[in-house]
């Protein structure tokens, strides 16, 4: 936890009482005390910090100075075949650490019908994966998570309007070739497709090149879901870094 | 596993017959039967096919056409400070899956003592997480792995003779730039730095700088090792792949 992320809810007067996981992780890792200070994020809004005024039994009160714009918004929206839950919660944690805007969890030939049953998935259960990636990357836009329990209304009505204004569109799968420059260079935001363990099956790439996607592969290494995501993201990242 | 690995200990004339964990996934996970093939690595040999001439009871055996080479030589050693074991698991698996040609385990700073005495650290304990990546990646070329207790011998004394002939040398630390083309293309061996949690202290960079070492940024987000190495490992075999 590189940041204690608040609810804007929490705050009463510029001041905020934490008890629970926060506070424990103040007390027992930062093993910080009165008049210490501690890195503080308003969830969706500005960074700063707490100053501590008060530790009683496991609450800890801070003051709060939050002053600081939150990194630039990531550029990537990623569409993620629905992964089996405990590689789920790792890659949520992993693909938020590195940024990402939006995340839609889809259907596919090959994701297995219980994995949509998974608790994880029931009353924002995904929600605490997503806390711990902003707490680690010290960010405090919490990304966008939608679940579609169907693959083909999904590419043909839900996704065209979401995508309208990003252009650059990729999918992951062993029949393309390296991720080229050309593929995602430049200021804008890039949808990005990785399937299910097992692969996409051709009626889902063609989908995705009439939507206007770009096959291309990591190579002929087989990697499992939750390399792909750190790897693949780390590449889009570093073709827009370089501009 | 998409590819079984046979030790060449394992082959009488031609022939083989496995038990335990490689058996069941033929059986179980495959469900393959009598005449079906598999795909076959020989640990640090070629790869083929094995067909099933017998199943009994839990062993299964098979006869072997090995005659294709396994896949080219990575082009990454990575130099890893000791993580927490169970983290240290995952990152092997992923580093293999991945490729990487030698794997040395470091001391450093922030590094727990107590991480060297881990199971994993003793009698070959690793031996199956690099399996593990190979099978998941489809090689056969088993990487090196060594464990370094103490950090100025090994980057003083024990380094510099094995990387003689590796040019690009890289370490992952903040202040460091973000990875140039410049810093990785070409044919060359590229050594991997990677920091524990908390990162390198002063000394430990000033000693890499030393011994020919750039320093290099991900990005001002802070990245878990296990995230880390995935990310780095993409974008050094990116700029590889591209020339």
């Amino acid at each position: 936890m590189n940041l204690i992320l608040i609810d804007p809810d929490e705050i009463n007067g510029g001041n905020t009482v934490l008890a629970g996981r926060r506070s424990a992780h103040i007390r027992n890792i930062l093993k910080a005390g009165i008049n210490d200070t501690v890195k503080i994020g308003i969830i969706n809004g500005k960074m700063g910090i707490g100053i501590i005024t008060a530790i009683e039994g496991e609450k800890v009160a801070l003051h709060l100075q939050i002053d600081l714009p939150p990194p630039p918004p990531p550029c990537i929206d990623l569409i993620l075949a629905l992964p089996r839950p405990i590689m789920l919660k790792r890659i949520l944690v992993q693909a938020v650490t590195m940024g990402v805007n939006h995340i839609y969890l889809i259907n596919a030939k090959r994701v297995e019908k219980s994995f949509f049953s998974a608790s994880i998935l029931a009353d924002d259960g995904w929600l605490p994966f997503l806390l711990s990636g902003l707490e680690q990357a010290v960010d405090t836009r919490l990304p966008e998570l939608s679940i579609h329990h169907r693959f083909r209304p999904f590419i043909e009505d839900t996704l065209p309007p979401l995508l309208s204004d990003v252009e650059q569109r990729l999918i992951a799968h062993p029949t393309g070739g390296r991720l080229a420059w050309s593929n995602c260079s430049g200021a804008g935001q890039v949808a990005l497709a990785i399937g299910p363990e097992g692969g996409w099956v051709d009626f889902e790439i063609e989908k995705f090149r009439e939507a206007g996607f770009t096959v291309f592969s990591l190579g002929p290494r087989i990697l499992r879901v939750d390399t792909a995501v750190p790897a693949i993201m780390a590449q889009v990242n570093m073709i827009k870094a370089m501009g």
